[in-house]
């Protein structure tokens, strides 16, 4: 996948090949999460292609997709257990980039919001787990409009789901098309986190498209 | 649009009734957003329901949309002056909700992801302002996606597209339906702001059924 390949190099070639402070190289194989080089003596050891690569899904992990060390290290456990393409393997990278919820569950309007978001995806007959933080995000928004007195806002509710499907079964074939598990993984986490800046961008571009549309300022 | 209406109450019941404390009411009438009540004595004064719905308003912006205290201004001298619906009026609220560009301008491959960006929107037929802050939010993204070597995961690029015209259709009907114009505005920012996270966590809901579906966890 990488454009060039380098075998046995010192940590500060590692650094500047990937981009990485060698601090960080070290803390990273401090933590677990870089596998150790070959020893080629006392204090010094070789690394590999590989390290580079690993390294570049770590900068996924934690500078994109923000996640702890210790998440990040769970995530690396999944992506070196796994040799073919995994739905599973996808779900720890995506779950693992979920926030908490912001609300308390035992809150009566999150509570029926939450209800009725699990009903909705029932309906579109969409495969979720019953237990996923996805269906909390969404529950957290339903009820934030709802105490805002905003519930006619929930109206495009039905148009989310279906532009959502198209975008994840475009989203998901880009990612799958990778083939290598940790490939996908970088796949999974960049495209979650940076695809949602480009989506909420292209949103409100659509926004100016259609308002000037409709109420009559150009022509359609 | 309120359940209740209200005439003529003192400050402490103004904010009782619009969940906004004493010294907030009293900044934002030293701000100008809150225009001042009726006096009815030496440092007294009454407020009735058009504060309330002010109150509303200002919320939705600064709460909710994270807008500062001159953007805030800006916004609703924006309402003040339209009576009836009015394209440029939602463009008001929807650009004072945009972050500035994170890019520096100058750089080559965020110049050629704009140029990119604004060709796509041409091809799509949008009618779309060339120096529109939205367009710079899209290309800070795909800048993003190359700088990362991640230049495959644009492909999904125009489904998200087609996607957000029918979101956007939908939200802009909703936010319309309500008429009035300072009720619209509260429309925008609200709908933007947490319609944004409900639309990120329905899209990682439909990554969770997608990759179930083709990676052949549950049948389709």
């Amino acid at each position: 996948m990488d454009s060039s390949t380098i075998q046995n190099v010192r940590i500060a070639e590692l650094s500047s090949r990937s981009g990485t402070s060698i601090p960080t190289i070290k803390y990273y194989l401090r933590e677990g999460l870089l596998p150790p080089g070959t020893p080629t003596g006392r204090n010094q050891a070789d690394y590999g292609e590989e390290h580079v690569r690993r390294l570049r899904l770590i900068r996924a992990l934690i500078d994109v997709g923000g996640l702890s060390v210790a998440a990040a290290r769970d995530v690396l456990a999944a992506v070196d257990v796994t040799e073919v393409p995994d739905h599973r393997l996808l779900g720890v990278a995506s779950y693992a980039l979920t926030r908490a919820p912001r609300r308390d569950r035992t809150d009566p309007v999150w509570r029926a919001a939450r209800d009725e978001v699990a009903a909705l995806v029932r309906a579109q007959g969409w495969h979720v787990m019953d237990e996923s933080p996805n269906l909390d995000q969404v529950a957290d928004g339903v009820a934030a409009l709802r105490d805002l007195g905003q519930e006619d806002l929930l109206a495009p509710l039905p148009a989310y789901f279906r532009a959502a499907e198209q975008i994840a079964t475009a989203e998901v074939e880009a990612v799958i098309r990778r083939g290598e598990p940790a490939r996908m993984v970088e796949g999974v986490v960049v495209g979650t986190i940076i695809g949602e800046a480009i989506i909420d961008a292209i949103r409100r571009l659509a926004h100016e498209h259609v308002s000037a549309v409709v109420l009559g300022a150009t022509p359609p």
